[in-house]
Parts: C-alpha cells; sequence; structure tokens
C-alpha cells in the first residue's frame, strides 16, 4: 500500500530525452516521454490493442507510437490513429499527472486532482550558486527501509566508516522532532576532526583540512518519502550550521525514494553544494565518491529485508536513534489512512 | 492445455546426433535420441530407477543408458537390463511417437494413436531446386502470442524497419480467410521500393534492386501451430506471386511453434528460397540475417506476456489486422475442445 | 524437517578466520565467528535492532558487532552494548552450541543439550601420518539424495567413467549391513587393473600401477549425514583392504553433509590418505582431482531433485544397490520420530 495522491520523482529528464521510459512506480507500470509541448507525459504501459509495453515504441510529433502495431497513443491515454483502423471504440488506458521541476520528472499516481503546489521548493535547483550530482540505485528493498536509514546517521560510523563514519557520531545523541508532517533529526558535534569525505570538501573550499571542525547533520524527512539533510563542518567556534561561508563547507544531501513494489524501490540520490558551484571536476568527483558510499548501503538493506521476509512475527526495536523512522513512518501511516477513508 | 493428438517440432536431426537430447514439450519432460535402426526415438526423460534425466545418459547399441546407475531403457519406455538387476518389474516409462521428416524430428505427445498421413507435407524439403536454412529460439512467452504475430506481419513496420518492414504494408489492408482448419493472411502490394532485406535478395536473383515491385505475403496457419509464409517480389507488372521465376524473388518462411509450458515456447524458424539454392554462402547469410530479424520480436513477446500475466482480466482487441490470430485461435480451441471431448 | 539435536559440520576453521560467516543450517540463518576465548560461536544471524544480518558486521574484542549501528552482540545472543543506548530489555536471539573438532566447525541446531561425545571421531584427523584436503559445494539438492548417491558406488562406473569408475564394480555385487545406527555398504573386487584415479595413487605410493589389484569400497553411514567411505586397491593377492601398508594404497573419503533447506545442501567432501601425508604438491593434486570428480555428480543431483519435485507421486525403486540409501533413510526417519515424540 502507498501513498498515492503525491508527488514521486520518476526520472530524469535526461532519462526521456528523445525516447519513452518504461519504469514501475507504486506497483502501476507506467511509461514516460516528452509530449508536442516538451512537457512530460506519463501513462500506462499497456497498449490497448494487445497489450504490449509502450516504452518499447517510439514518439512521433509527441505521441508515442507502439512498437509492435504501430498504434499512436495521445497524451491523454486515448488512442489517436492506428494504421488502417477506426480508432474511436479502443479503450482508454490510465494517465497520471507528470511535470518537470527542479531537475527531476515528478508523477502523481493518484486519483485526486494533482496539486502542482505541493511540489517540493528545492533552493538549489535552477540556482547558480549551487550545483549538483546525483544518481539512480534500485534497491531490492521497502522504500521505507531507506526513509529509517537515512532519518538515522548513526549507521554512517559502521556502513561508511572510511569515509563520511566517525565515532563521535555514535557518541552525540540525536535529536528528533516532529513539526506537522515534517520530521527532523538532527546531530550537532562540537571541536572534532573531519573524517576523509569532508577534509576533501574542506580542500575544495579552500580550508584547512586539519583543522578542528563543528559538523552538523541535519535530517528533514517530508512525505511521502523525500529527505534532505544538510551536512557540514565549519571551523570550530564559528557558529557551525550558521557560520559565514568561508568558514565551512557544507551541502544538502538529496534523497527521493520512490516505492516501485512492496519490497523494491528506486532511489534517486544526490549532492547539492554552494561551494565551488563551477567546478564540473568536483561535481563529479563528489558524485562518484557519494555514489560509492552510498552503495555500501544496498547490501545491507537487501539482506535486512531478507530477514524481515523470513521473520515477519518479529516486532523491531525502536531506539531513540530509531525516533526519526518511527516519526516519518507515522506520517506516512496518516496519509495513508487518510486516502483509505477518502476512498 | 495443450493439442497432443497432433504433430509437433521437437528438434531437429543434428540435435540428437550420437547423444540424447532433453527438451520439454507441451509440459512434458521428453528425451529423444536415435533407436537402433536410426529412427528417432521419443521417451519420458525420467529414469525408473531414481528419477534421474535420461537426458544426461548416453546411447548404446540403440538404447538409451541412464547417467546414473546404468540403467539401460529400450525404446518402447521398458526396462532392458540393468547392471546386477533383475529388471522385469520395473515400471515403464511413457513412450512418444516420434519420426524424422522433411528435415525435423516431430513427436505426437498425446495418447492418440499418431497419424503418420497427418505430416504435414512441404514442398520444400528433399528438393534440389530449393535451399533451407533456420534455427531455434527458445521465447518465455505463451505460444499463442507467435501466432498472433506471424498471422499479422503489419508488425514489420515497426519491429523490423530497418529489413523487411515498409509503409506501405500498414497502408495495405490485408485479408483473412478460413479454409476448414487453415487460416490465411493475405497482402499485396503493388509498385513499391523493396525494403532492405528484399533488395538483397533481389541481387541475389539477379534482379536490379532499385526496380519497382510488387510485393507478396501470404501467411497460412495449420494446426496445431504451424505457420508457412510465402513471400517474395516481382519485378512491377509481371503478375507478382504468379510472376515467372526469372523475374522474381521469392520464399518461404517457415514457422514451427511447440510449446514448452503455458508461458514458454521452441520456435524453429527458417527460410526456403527457390534461387541459387546451391549457394551455401547466401544460404548462411540469408540466415544469418532472418535469426536477426526474428530476434527482435523476442523481447516484444515475453514483455507482452508479462503485460498480460499481470492484467489477467483486460480483454484485448480483435482488429481486422489480427484477423488471422483470432482466427487461428479458434482452430486450435477447436481441436481442444474435441480432444477434451473424447478423454 | 530435519534432524536437529545432533552435530553437523557448519564450516572450516578458514571460513571464521577474522570475519563472521553467515550460513543457512537446517533452515535456520546462522552466523559462525570466534569469541574472545578463541572457541567458535554460532548465533542466529539477525540482529534484534531492525533485523539486519549479523554476518555483514565484524568481530571485537570476541564479540559480534552488527555492521548496521554498531550494535555489539555477545556469545550467548544477548546484546552486551550500542553506542548511546541501553539494552537490558533487548531481547535474546537464538544460540546454537558450536564446536571445533577435527579441522571442521560444528553446529547442534536443536534445543536439547548438546552433546560432545557424540562428536564422530576421525582417526586421520591431528595424527601425521595423515593427509587431508577436501573442499565444499553448495548443491540445488535434497541432502538425502546425496546420501542414496555415495551409499551407492555403482554410480561411479557412469557418472565417474574417467576417473574412479570401472565396469567392475557393475559386476561385483555389494551388501548392505546395519549395525545399530551406522549402516555399511562394501564392495571387494579381485584381480582386476586400477582406473585412472586409483593409477595416480599407486604411483604416489611408490607401486606399479600397471600390476593387477584388489579393489575395495566401505561405505559408513552415521547420523545424521556423515559418510565415511574407505576405499583403496593392494596387490593382488596381498589381502585387499588387509593388505601391509607398502603393498596397497587407500584412502578415507570423507563427506559431510548439512541440510540447508528441504532442497539444498551444503556438502563439505575431501580425502585423508595415509601414504605420503607430507607431500604437500600431491595433497593438492588429489584435491583438484576429487573436486573435479565430485563435481561431475552435481548437475545429476540437481536435475533428479527437479525430476523428483515434478512427480511427487512417483515411487522410486529401491534395489539391492540401492540398499545402502535405504537403510541410512531409516536411521534418519528413526531419529526424526525420537526428536517429534519428544517435543
Amino acid at each position: 500500500m502507498f501513498i498515492k495522491n503525491t508527488w514521486y520523482v520518476a526520472c530524469t529528464p535526461e532519462d526521456i530525452d528523445g525516447k519513452p521510459l518504461g519504469r514501475k512506480i507504486c506497483g502501476l507500470p507506467m511509461v514516460f516521454y516528452r509530449g508536442a509541448d516538451g512537457q512530460p507525459v506519463a501513462l500506462e504501459d499497456f497498449c490497448p490493442h494487445r497489450g504490449a509495453p509502450l516504452s518499447l515504441g517510439f514518439c512521433k510529433d509527441g505521441n508515442l507510437v507502439c512498437g509492435y502495431h504501430g498504434l499512436e497513443m495521445g497524451c491523454e491515454g486515448k488512442t489517436i490513429a492506428m494504421p488502417g483502423q477506426r480508432v474511436g471504440g479502443f479503450p482508454p488506458i490510465a494517465k497520471y499527472e507528470a511535470v518537470e521541476h527542479a531537475g527531476f520528472i515528478w508523477v502523481w499516481p493518484g486519483d485526486a486532482p494533482a496539486d502542482r503546489s505541493a511540489l517540493p521548493q528545492l533552493a538549489w535547483a535552477d540556482n547558480p550558486q549551487w550545483a549538483y550530482g546525483g544518481g539512480l540505485y534500485h534497491i531490492a528493498a521497502d522504500y521505507r527501509l531507506m526513509i529509517d536509514n537515512l532519518m538515522d546517521l548513526t549507521h554512517e560510523t559502521y556502513v561508511h566508516s572510511t569515509s563520511i563514519g566517525q565515532p563521535e557520531i555514535d557518541e552525540t545523541p540525536c535529536k528528533t522532532r516532529v513539526d506537522g508532517d515534517t520530521v527532523y533529526t538532527e546531530r550537532f558535534m562540537s571541536g572534532i576532526k573531519a573524517p576523509p569525505f569532508w577534509q576533501m570538501a574542506m580542500r575544495a573550499a579552500g580550508l584547512d583540512d586539519q583543522a578542528s571542525v563543528d559538523r552538523w547533520q541535519v535530517c528533514r524527512f517530508s512525505p511521502p518519502s523525500h529527505i534532505l539533510i544538510e551536512v557540514g563542518v565549519a571551523l570550530e567556534g564559528h557558529g557551525g550550521i550558521n557560520a559565514p561561508d568561508d568558514k565551512k563547507a557544507y551541502s544538502v544531501v538529496v534523497d527521493f525514494i520512490t516505492p516501485e513494489t512492496e519490497t523494491s524501490m528506486w532511489y534517486h540520490w544526490g549532492m547539492a553544494r554552494k561551494f565551488k558551484p563551477e567546478d564540473a571536476a568536483l561535481t563529479a568527483s563528489i558524485r562518484e565518491g557519494q555514489g560509492k558510499i552510498f552503495s555500501e548501503d544496498l547490501e545491507m538493506l537487501e539482506r535486512q529485508q531478507q530477514n524481515l521476509l523470513r521473520y515477519p512475527e518479529r516486532k523491531l526495536l525502536m531506539l531513540n536513534i530509531d525516533g526519526g523512522g518511527v516519526q516519518s513512518r507515522k506520517v506516512i501511516d496518516r496519509y495513508l489512512a487518510a486516502e483509505t477513508a477518502a476512498s
């Protein structure tokens, strides 16, 4: 069961550059492409003629042509034409609201009218002061396991011990607070040495990478499954997260988690940074490093999923470090209950 | 559910050259080999001793020796010998009628007496005026999806756009007619340019590959699932399919479709041609080209199958271009009903 | 259903050298590692915090640290510590008795008190007069199919025809006898030529590899699923298995078969020999040869398993050559019945 009347990241603009993309989201096979006006379109990935996936076809004049027998599908899910056929009586296929926004293609899988004002506002998008790089992982695990993972960065000490993990994370309690539908988990460390990833960032930002620093992690969950994490280090004693820009290196870890099935997800990850935005080589280097770090979570989540499937009756612990995930799941459950009640 | 009392292509003679072959047909695990008289034999692929597949064994003096403990199986499905054992009481295994005919090994999976007179007569087999080349694909889709595919060549325009497809196929209506248990779907095109594959054939036949041609496609289904397609091009205005041999390039596309399970098939495809039959290099070149073209259908059929499994309740459209498949399925259903009634 | 209150081989000491090993045994996910005292420990492979597999973690001061959030698990299955947490109320996980013995790590999956006196005594372990080499295969088949396989060496003639098989095996009847819970299947051959593997062994033992020999195979099953096979050749007429050491080449084939699931197993195989024990190159060479020979059984067993799953209603034959497997399964069934009655 998924929240349906909400925005999920479906793919990137590049994914539908000149050709359709098939992707299952919230259990629904969808095809994404650009219509005649250049705007993204999302339809059911099912040709009403013989059931072929439309995503194996191609785009022609802003419509989607089935790659099997040439049925031409319109952007509203109604067949427009087919060689030698009258198509008036063809059954329509489902259409989903899709929109390009802040560097991604978003989709609204539900039946309720799509609310564009509910799209998340991302300060770093379309802003030349910021640079962004990221990637996509397919993970065979319940998307909520990734929410748990990201709303508790304690795991960095263990899973990512050679890059961003450090013992001080464990030693510093985190605090979880809820503000409406938004959940925050915060941790502030003072007077520590930066771990390898942040030493690299300090060098890139022109700071002494051996200096003592204050470090912060502010994880913010908003429904259905978006997590933005403000992370950074500042030279010790300059105000931490509030230090002036020339005394710190900081960025936003971007996590858009989209359920595919009950036990698999599409995970768009990335990092937006406000230092040296013009440095493309740095963007590539950070992207590569982050991709490697985030890949370290994959096996853990997939194996955890297998263990949970084997022992469905076991209740997991909910410690204070799990507070972020627990509170985020409560928000999800509230939305699910509201959708169930409304239907 | 499959028609059982009928002939299917099981394999080629080369497949049982000196060693047994295990292959599941109509859901039945079978082993094929040559008996002492050189004739093909088909048995259940199950050793009555401990259940090992007999196809992992070897042939000895025309009998099949189990590769596990040496049980010697006779061509009637009765154990003949086993080292140190009396075998009189061993339970028999199923025997299926098998016959070599027209370049293939055929099998009759049903219980009713096999009718050799029902084997399809193939004009091009054992005839030095013809050459034949072909291959085998295993496809994870209901075998009837391949019948639909072949009884409507409209898909050539889309799936095979760079070889045999051309817009005129779409623009020319096809006609389906039924003659007893045989279904025909025909399309005749006039005054067109030959597509790449046929330009190659015209050159091979000594014709100008840029000349205007008449083109034909005559698909013929006969039960259980054999499709022969007469295809060709003739220099325009010389009578098309009836033009004299020196004015045309033509051949028979051979499609023997054998169900493996409800959602998978063995697909023997090939081409028989009446021009330059002695040219082995041409045979190899056509075979390679055809193999490539036919492989383009595989992903489409397998993905279509997955979509159909996901939406079992959806009724597919039956357009006039689908008439060949629709009528062929009616023949199959009639045979199935007759077998059910008889059992 | 498996015998639980008994010893199975879990892994080798090398497998837990400095890092934990996850392995499913009798359907139970287990993690193996060495505790502070250097003794092997076996626990449920399930972190009580969030269900991550503990085997993805690491060892620290003899305790197991979860690789996700750093929970520290004690050797009794009780959580010892976790950064920033009180762990007194954490639910325990299952602990299994494990012991290092005779070159392997053994595990007792059941609830009844583990009985160390029931560990098999292996003459060749920790004895400088013997050398041992072996390996591990994972096989997708019921572990009892391997017992059948090993308690009837008739299959050597067919499966291993180029190494240890020879026609005289078939021609010489085997005898099965039962002594309490131990099952013996014996075959003695006289005045034959040694097959390739034993010719190699004769050369290694300084004997004429073309000489006429007496050959023996004495298979011994003991519960739950351990099979030791005394095998060898002696120069003809010197007493066979009882010939003096300088007239024979002999060894013990070691087979420890551990069920993973109902249709898969871990198979530790090896050979212990009493000639040239100091010759490490010979050990490696025999190990390689045996590994190759034993790999020949894999496909047969896995395909046999598939056939048996397809025809669950068919009764397999029980010939005299199958007596060893039949009697061994009776012992297993007796143990299973006793465990069921006791629970």
